[in-house]
């Protein structure tokens, strides 16, 4: 018996830094006013492989499958997918509209640190926002969330629309630039010089795969420089990045969030910004999320394309977070209280005892009746239990318990209100 | 397009209420010292249709597909395998082991209301406590949640060594004691005279069948009156069932939990008590959770039948509770404070206005910019949104932003800091 490849089990501490990170994603969300979706695991394959979903990559990576009446369904190999699904279905949400999710997604693809088979995603989105104050707000919330879990980032950005009009100025023609900003997609794996052996595979002129790699040569071009350079000061791509820059200025965020003329995301869907987040001390390579503008599918998938649905997504990866906090786990969380009953006929007031405790607040474990006390207690020491509160005969007689401090090496024999109310004190 | 059948996306005010559901169950959960645990949702095919798992039933529901090695995988239906699984796989974990787990699983069978294709399952878990008083804690926990939840609720429990001595009593032979309580199971299904026909159909002669048809009819049977017709005062289902009655009646819990000497729950690997939760109202009919007692599956899966793996779980629908609250269901929740921007150079300061009210714990929305200021206004008061903060030139040149209370129709130019004070006093 073994799991599949790719998949895992999580408990123990590590689940419990993993509801932790949860707990703060989700705050944040909330504070910024996104409320809560669930979307659907399973998926009509037709969907998830419309031309306006994923792209190819994703489409070889799902697991696909029948039901018994023979439909052909697939699982969520991400949420934004879903989510477009869910306003393309319910045309009476109210715009602008915030959602976030946080839920499992799965892809049959390469198992490496951080990228497993069944993945835990956390997505914010935002429809209905055209202006760049979308971009600024989902930036703000990754700065927020990394801020609270402790881990240094940088932020690196893009527009889609600018990287189009680059390539077209050195000369890539308009139906090969989703396949060229693919092949630059994978410049942080394949390095420059597999990126531009790609390119030329693909038929791109010398003359333009030259020009790429000079561009790529350059450190941190800014973007006025690479506008300059390529005479597209005026053009529709350089006013959304120069409006998007001017506000991450405002923001202060400039340190943070870096301008990359070759981000460029391995997705077909997006159409303006793009982004990716990265450990700043570059420790941990792969990105720990990523989003960005996608103002076409959820118009695609209504079939209406009069209709507006400008939209931007942000999605922190689990796995990932995970990977660069592991070394911070710490014990396994452990109970602040155990109840032990000795004897078997004290078990009834061993339960109700425990259960007082839990109604008023107090996390409270139980030990199995029959165990030996001694060794018992020593397993409680070694789990790094705090008290014990032991019941018996001669207590439940006299209305009291023996509550023991195993820190402090004390112990109180009180009625269990009294118990209740030391243990409510010393909250360690 | 559309949802697969049987699957529904969730948010708005539905979420809202589905995420208060969760938080009380894992907050009573993790009150009882149940540990955090999220098991894979794919599974080795092999392991969910071992001879240990669910049952014929659950089998044919269940999806299945092959990865892209060709590897027959499965989807999970329902938590109890996986935790078994886990349990098999990780033996350094020490007992006794609880652990809780909140996630969706999926069944390929009928639609009906409460019962989905993917649902929301909450279960807990303990492992390592052959006596009662880990059904009794169990029984704490349903009763804690459905009253913190303000849902009237019977649990009506059962043995299932107990029934099969009484099938045995009345002339089940051994091999058909598992196919007779599966077919006792689907009685609030089926009704008795569907039970009754299909236990002949099965082959079970007529005065056995007429047997169980005499016992069907008895109104709330007691123990000790089953136990004294079919002479098993002193059988070993008998003791167990005895045992727990008196802790249930010390737990001051036998007006909640009702013994039902015919519950028998269509599962295979139960084998001791069994229990499941229902509406007290009797309005709605199917259980709202369920649980029992499985001593047998983890030793088996570990393949070691000597050492000992008593365990019992509880597992509560979603589906099922949402189905009984589904009136409650309130408005959509609102941010307590919109931030307008008036005029598209006010967006950054907007933005920052908002980061700094979110950073102080007030959940803040943001209005897109360029909007009519009227008609923002008119939106806001329409999603019961009580506070608006408007940012415009002549504020922010005077270093003050502008808070309208909606509801008391108040207006304050203040600095933002005093703003945050004035949102924090007026706390709903």
């Amino acid at each position: 018996m073994q799991n599949v490849k790719g998949t895992y089990d999580f408990f123990g501490k590590e689940q419990a830094v993993r509801q932790k990170v949860r707990a703060v994603v989700q705050e944040v969300f909330e504070l910024y006013a996104f409320e809560g979706m669930d979307s659907t695991v399973l998926h009509e394959l037709d969907l998830l492989t419309s031309k306006y979903a994923g792209g190819d990559e994703n489409l070889k990576e799902m697991y696909r499958f029948t039901d018994q009446r023979g439909r052909k369904l697939g699982l969520r190999y991400d949420l934004t997918i879903p989510f477009a699904k869910v306003m393309a279905l319910n045309p009476g949400i109210k715009l602008p509209y915030r959602r976030y999710e946080i839920g499992k997604v799965f892809r049959d693809g390469p198992v490496k640190r951080g990228r497993l088979r069944e993945f835990l995603q956390c997505d914010a989105d935002m429809v209905g926002v055209a202006g760049p104050e979308a971009e600024g707000e989902l930036m703000l919330i990754a700065v927020e969330v990394f801020k609270r879990l402790d881990i240094p980032v940088t932020l690196r950005w893009n527009n889609r629309r600018f990287l189009g009009e680059i390539l077209k100025a050195v000369g890539v023609p308009e139906e090969e630039s989703l396949s060229v900003m693919l092949t630059l997609d994978k410049l942080e794996k394949a390095g420059s010089d597999g990126v531009l052996e790609e390119l030329r595979n693909k038929g791109i002129t010398w003359s333009t795969v030259d020009e790429i790699a000079e561009l790529m040569a350059m450190s941190e071009p800014s973007i006025t420089l690479v506008a300059e350079r390529y005479d597209l000061k005026e053009s529709k791509g350089a006013a959304e990045v120069y409006a998007l820059q001017a506000l991450i200025d405002k923001l202060k965020l400039s340190d943070i969030c870096r301008f990359d003329p070759f981000l460029s995301r391995g997705l077909s869907f997006y159409t303006g910004t793009v982004y990716e987040i990265f450990d700043a001390s570059g420790a941990y390579a792969s990105s720990i999320g990523s989003g960005g503008r996608y103002d076409a599918i959820i118009g695609r998938l209504i079939g209406s394309e009069e209709m507006p649905y400008p939209a931007v997504g942000l999605s922190f990866g689990m796995e990932s977070i995970m990977e660069m906090i592991r070394d911070r786990v710490g014990p396994a969380p452990a109970p602040r209280v155990v109840v032990l009953s000795i004897g078997d006929s004290m078990i009834g007031e061993a339960l109700m005892a425990a259960a007082f405790l839990r109604s008023n607040g107090i996390q409270t474990g139980m030990e199995p009746a029959g165990r030996k006390l001694r060794k018992a207690l020593a397993s409680l020491e070694s789990r790094s239990v705090r008290y014990a509160l032991l019941i018996g005969e001669e207590e439940a007689q006299t209305g009291k318990v023996r509550l023991k401090d195993m820190k402090a090496r004390e112990e109180y024999v009180v009625p269990l209100d009294e118990a209740l109310y030391l243990l409510e004190k010393n909250d360690a």
